[in-house]
């Protein structure tokens, strides 16, 4: 893992202090923060800005998550792009979620926390862009439900984006939403969860684990299982012929994937992305897909990753053919990865490869280009 | 659903009882009661017995839950074939299991009960055959963990069988034991669970409700679950855009599917019977493989299921190449069914056609054939 790129400044934006910021839900926030990280430096023209959408765990220092594609054989060049990233409400990462206080109760929000949507998070994010004066994203660009935002970018404002980029992400397919369902029952079973108002020291930790030990089957791909794990034994000696209590290589690795989660990640923070997630359709809200995909100007590259199984590729590929026949300039592209939907974390150079050649740096730079 | 075969006679075998009976996983069972119902009559020669082996949560009475494989358009002809069906050890539908009175403690095993394996549940059913006089099985079957028992069959008592026919079985992949694993995990998370020593009306439901739904994304493929449920809101009326608790289609099919089960079987039968599976592979114990394979002698058939991918039909195929490299004469088939994993007990007709296409009705009447 390469050191993290750390961010020229990070800051908090707050708005919908004087009057409520509306959610797709029909429920409300006031006041609203987003907690942001800026790389490099926006230009006088305020026109070299990218957006950069973080994933369901991810946060706003997407030099932390996303070090490699940054940089010379990376995607983003610090020297020319201003990189801008903001935590998604919800999250537990600085922004507005769960564990903020409730102004009307005192208290934190816990489960009581309003339903929020890709498209909520998208219209938060405009209004910190217009707040730092940036008119137009140069390009737009996230992996699962980061690229969902992207998506949703491109379709709510389409004079907003000039390339949008989407890796592993459409709307998700009944086994998909089936995934979910199980981590946020994992969580809900917890007794410790408390219908959400747990305390500091007594959260559901047990739920959360087994959640993110779900979504690490989902995140990864059976072959990359066999090749890593086969039938091994637990690596630390334990022997499953044994004991009930005795694991595979695969058991342990789970286990300590969810352990690890639980020390960075809260509970009521998982269920609310989580559902966002499996409320995402770019079309939610409006009657016909054709008619919404149609709005989009953006160049659109989206990227299906051959071993995802909760994206698979041809969905994305599917959706991509739809914007395509709703004339939008898109392109799609493979990336070759036996990590499963985890490979846009887990391959960035392959990835960063596939984003330069298909949106060569002329889409970034030459200014006629931005004008037409 | 076609009216269940009733069977001929139900009754208890009790063995074990005057020395214990020894597990492969160093423990013991004294005594040992096996559950079994008997199809159609043993002829006078006792050479008309067919071993139908059941899965994780099947019981003895396989006209209940394989009715189309019996009668005209199914395998097994009562007018010809005695068919004999004995509850594993572990399971809760009558044999001896975790909530069988542990004679050492006058309490119930509940999470004592010893680890149990395929072999052990061969080699118990090998003693029921003994006790019936049936020396030789025409035929053994069964799918999943029913087919591990019919491959192990095959190995451990070449001489006794004749036909073995196994569909979607081979050892897990990783992928499978980490399915397996996190099921286990939602059971011993419940508070209930109270390391498996719950009583009556205090059972860890919740944890293994989702133990089973869980399970159930592995017996279904994606393509099932698109075509049934796609994205459609829970079909009692709930609008999962609206709260947290409103469900997907597929959502209400899974909770109804995980709480459904809880209602017929043990959370602790289920952990043994898990990790049963886990740990079935038919060389443990055994240095090589190859080896392994050569002691069969029966004529065997293995069925893959197209959409399987909790038993990969790639793996069933793999597995039965190994076994023609061992001289074992056998022949691979794919049963083509969007069920997944289900397919052997979702698509019964098409499963008896491949069965009799392939093991035509002379292998288990022609009197020569049996005694070559």
């Amino acid at each position: 893992m390469p050191e993290p790129i750390l961010p020229t400044y990070e800051d908090d934006f707050v708005f919908a202090e004087s009057k409520p910021f509306a959610l797709e839900s029909g429920g409300s926030l006031q006041p609203v923060t987003l907690r942001y990280a800026v790389y490099g430096n926006l230009n006088e023209a305020r026109d070299n800005a990218i957006l950069v959408c973080h994933a369901l765990s991810g946060s706003a220092r997407a030099g932390d998550w996303w070090p490699q594609l940054f940089g010379e054989d990376g995607v983003f060049d610090l020297s020319r792009d201003c990189i801008i990233c903001a935590n998604i409400i919800g999250s537990c990462y600085g922004s507005t979620g769960p564990q903020t206080i409730n102004s009307a109760t005192g208290k934190p929000f816990g489960a009581n926390f309003p339903l929020v949507t890709v498209r909520d998070w998208v219209r938060s994010q405009s209004l910190l862009l217009d707040h730092l004066g940036v008119e137009k994203l140069r390009a737009v660009i996230g992996g699962s439900i980061g690229g969902m935002q992207a998506i949703q970018w491109a379709i709510d404002y389409p004079e907003r984006v000039e390339n949008c980029i989407a890796i592993g992400s459409a709307p998700l397919t009944a086994m998909g939403l089936a995934l979910n369902h199980l981590q946020r029952l994992a969580i809900t079973n917890d007794a410790n969860w408390r219908n959400g108002e747990y305390e500091s020291g007594g959260e559901p930790m047990a739920g959360l684990a087994l959640a993110r030990a779900i979504a690490m089957i989902s995140y990864k791909s059976e072959h990359l299982f066999a090749e890593r794990f086969a039938r091994n034994p637990n690596r630390n000696g334990e022997d499953p012929l044994r004991s009930l209590n005795e694991r595979y290589d695969i058991g342990g690795y789970l286990d300590h994937q969810g352990e690890i989660f639980t020390r960075r990640f809260d509970a009521n923070s998982y269920l609310i992305i989580s559902k966002a997630m499996d409320n995402f359709h770019h079309a939610n809200g409006r009657q016909l897909e054709h008619e919404t995909l149609r709005r989009i100007k953006a160049r659109v590259l989206l990227v299906g990753i051959s071993s995802d199984w909760l994206f698979p590729a041809e969905e994305v590929k599917a959706l991509a053919e739809r914007m395509r026949e709703a004339g939008v300039e898109v392109e799609y592209a493979e990336l070759q990865s036996s990590h499963g939907h985890d490979g846009f974390l887990a391959e960035p150079q392959a990835l960063a490869l596939i984003i330069r050649s298909t949106l060569p740096a002329n889409h970034f730079v030459d200014p006629d280009r931005r004008k037409r």
